[in-house]
């Protein structure tokens, strides 16, 4: 992705492993107000950057979890390959603990816990796993590149004004984006598009982290107050939605950003298509419906709270007391859209097309 | 209201005519940080009190004008009747540029306009209009005090869980609300409620003012992000919304805070009962459909900025960036919900239901 630093423009990856040995990616805590680089040394980083949002959005959980149990088993001390697996299982163990919804995380893992051959020796292994996590983080980049040239097709000469929630951009991958990969095709192609951005409260990820990329890519958009949605949809200002995913069951359920269903409940009003987008690694292979899934409950200091600067000049970010103080909070970090609600899903094999049980279990036999 | 400082608790209304002349009124940008009273000595104070919001709430609005245009009358240093109603058409002018959607506002001013008789002297109108301020006032605590009544009876004993947005409570009226006064009224008899409030982004009158108002009375309540009401109400948490209003035009389509569309689209595809709470002024004779409302576009800058303080010790509230500095915002400050989204409205004459024009007609007709 692109970033502006005054009037120079670097190409960053939101994570990549370092040669010294270090897991770098960018904090996204900070963002907009500070870039900067967090360093992990060790799999208790990686969860920590997890849990705290340093890092966030399912393909990216996944690729940082994969790059975790490379951390991890490069630390192994013993000897045999049975300790081996045993110390592995236990980063397992605490990555698994780190944040419920994003499936893309269980399925990382459970990729780079297959990766591993009792019959090699350990330092063969931790060769295949840093591989394993290497080719995870292509994949995801390739996948999004995929789900940008089909979700493109979908922006013809009558699509203009494009709605987006929370960051379902490079920041949620490793680059160009999943919900904000078709954005960035159209763009690339000179299309004349708008992007209307809903803050996403109570993290703001759509106003700190989405406008911050398309303010990067010159792409014109406008930030909202998520509450301005309805009038936005409403008022035919809008012609299209694309929004990401943190889980999408074998019926095409699909968990999301907290406010996702309600999008997709005004867009059902309106008549306006409503796309998800996601890489193969958001497809969950177990669960049928969106019951089966966990929706976090976050800390409710989230909303009473928001992350914010004094004023221009004083760049530095804090974490500012912005509602009452005396009431308490509820917070679900997700909600679940019916797959009815869902006019197609952008995969990098296509666009799958309601009913969606029939083509979700083909995308992914023939993964 | 009651207003608790430490383990005392006070009364108060949300404006009030002081003895020495002046108005006085609770500064509403500064709560639940700071408890402050504004002081308008002329109608520049009030119009500058309505526009930044010291005071708002669409029945507060027209309240506060009404007591605007007693200060500007006092101030009158004419001498014929004629120059008295020229200044005091200097004044409407005034006030009517200052918010454009809250129809009690020009209501309100019509009604003070009126009451000038040109056969008296101008002390004489000078004392009217300070008597109908007064009357004013005292009617829109009577009217909520009949809504809470009226609004109480929908509370039943399946009906527990109730939300809200923006602040349709004392704060935005004189005393005891309209979305609010039926709450009050249920608590009071000891109903078992729990209030959900939309914070209500961008200015966060439902986190910062509603949750206030409900701390304050004791009443069970919870702050969520807005993008959570969607989740709430597709996982059967909330049996009932009620809202304020801004205006109801004759087929009952009716403008409200921002977001309150939304919720209304939410709980027609719930089916869960969606009210509307206004008394008398709140009712636009003139408009005959949702599309004649003018709605205000407030400054972006309130999207990219909230009142927020530094932590709980520093009790000083200041506007931070929360935002985005490089981007755009959009910023409609109401939204028309249309008539038949609306289960039915709550007025201080008994509860309106679908189809409303007649039932509007004969409300005003009989006022």
């Amino acid at each position: 992705m692109k970033v502006k630093f005054g009037s120079e423009i670097k190409e960053f990856q939101s994570i990549w492993y370092d040669e010294t040995g270090i897991i770098k990616a960018i904090d996204q805590r900070k963002l907009p107000f500070l870039f900067e680089i967090f360093e992990a040394k060790t799999i208790e980083d990686i969860c920590l950057a997890i849990k705290e949002m340093v890092v966030r959005g399912a393909p990216l959980i996944g690729v940082t979890a994969a790059y975790g149990l490379v951390l991890h088993s490069n630390s192994f001390q013993g000897t045999t390959i049975l300790e081996f697996l045993n110390y592995f299982d236990k980063g397992v163990d605490k990555l698994s603990r780190t944040r419920p919804t994003a499936v893309d995380l269980f399925n990382t893992i459970s990729i780079m816990r297959k990766t591993i051959d009792r019959n090699l020796t350990i330092e063969e292994n931790q060769n295949r796993l840093k591989e394993k996590a290497d080719a995870i983080a292509r994949d995801i980049v390739f996948e999004c590149k995929k789900i940008g040239e089909f979700g493109n097709e979908l922006i013809t000469p009558k699509i203009k004004n494009i709605m987006t929630i929370c960051n379902a951009g490079a920041l949620a991958t490793v680059d160009i984006g999943t919900a904000l990969a078709p954005i960035r095709q159209a763009n690339s192609e000179n299309k004349k598009i708008v992007v209307y951005v809903n803050e996403t409260r109570p993290r703001l990820q759509g106003a700190r982290l989405t406008a911050w990329e398309l303010y990067n890519e010159n792409i014109e958009h406008y930030i909202h107050a998520d509450n301005a949605a309805g009038y936005l949809i409403k008022n035919n200002m809008i012609d299209l939605v694309i929004v990401g995913a943190d889980r999408i069951v074998l019926n095409g359920d699909t968990a999301n950003k907290i406010g996702t269903y309600t999008l997709s409940v005004l867009c059902k009003e309106h008549n306006i298509p409503f796309y998800v987008a996601a890489p193969l690694s958001t497809f969950d292979l177990t669960s049928k419906t969106g019951n089966e899934i966990n929706i976090e409950e976050r800390a409710g200091s989230e909303v009473r709270e928001a992350i914010s600067i004094e004023n221009e000049n004083d760049i530095n970010p804090k974490r500012r007391i912005i509602h009452h103080i005396f009431s308490p909070n509820i917070n679900p970090a997700f909600d679940v859209t019916p797959a009815e609600n869902i006019t197609g899903i952008i995969t990098p094999k296509g666009i799958l097309r309601y009913p969606y049980q029939k083509t979700i279990k083909k995308l992914l036999n023939t993964q």
